[in-house]
């Protein structure tokens, strides 16, 4: 016995980027923060659709999140699990209901639900994420940072 | 058939209660979400300890979520899963590590980790909760306000 501590082994970068990427193709919901201008914070869950490098989310317009996100143009949210963390941060870009057809219909088929049918005024709100991190429990937090810039690291 | 649809038998508000109360003293950790006074949204997940009408969360001083919630001196969190949601919103008070030793052992047993023992500044948040909304998925969202003002609905 060296006295030593045993090194908590971690996942490797590569291997976390696959899981993450698997994560992102497989779950349905996500949790989204928001902030009003005057810092006021704001939290659901929402079903998003990802098409392999974005996410999109649809909301009713004049929801807190709508307005909030519209107006940082910026989100940060998280997927699933408190012991299995993905955050995602990036750029968010409005498209009206009715814009973008193939995006709705995937939308549609991904989360369950078609804001095209409802009587309330959805907007869809693209993510095109700048910064994800993903780590299991706090052991994990060193090399957590997977994508910056919107470039997978290598 | 009469052509009228079938109504979605939702849970009823004792027991929505019931069933929050119990994920309140069940459950370790939560989504924090917080805001800075220019409105930039942060979220991340904590363990809590729930004495039975407070949460108590322990994170470093100089961290975006304790500046946040100082600043606020409010929050809005959610409890574990985006299919059985507990969203919690209330003031938040800081309390020096060290001021409430009693706290602390409670907080250290809840969650694991006490921060006394390491050697960044933590500070406790202890947070009163004014509201409490409770749902599983959208046929659940009537009815899912159960606590208001601090109080308990009937």
């Amino acid at each position: 016995m060296s006295g030593r501590p045993v090194r908590v082994c971690t996942t490797r970068r590569a291997e976390r980027t696959a899981d993450t990427l698997e994560r992102l193709s497989r779950d349905v919901d996500l949790w989204v923060a928001s902030a009003s201008d005057d810092g006021r914070a704001y939290l659901v869950p929402l079903s998003y659709h990802w098409d392999g490098s974005t996410l999109t989310i649809a909301t009713p317009s004049a929801s807190p999140t709508a307005r909030n996100l519209i107006r940082a143009g910026w989100v940060r949210a998280a997927l699933g699990q408190t012991r299995d963390v993905v955050i995602v941060e990036g750029r968010v870009a409005a498209i009206s209901i009715g814009a973008d057809p193939e995006l709705e219909d995937a939308h549609a088929r991904s989360t369950g639900f078609d804001p095209r049918t409802l009587a309330d005024e959805y907007v869809s709100l693209r993510i095109a994420p700048k910064e994800i991190q993903a780590w299991r429990e706090s052991n994990e937090l060193d090399g957590r940072v997977l994508m910056r810039d919107g470039a997978w690291l290598e």
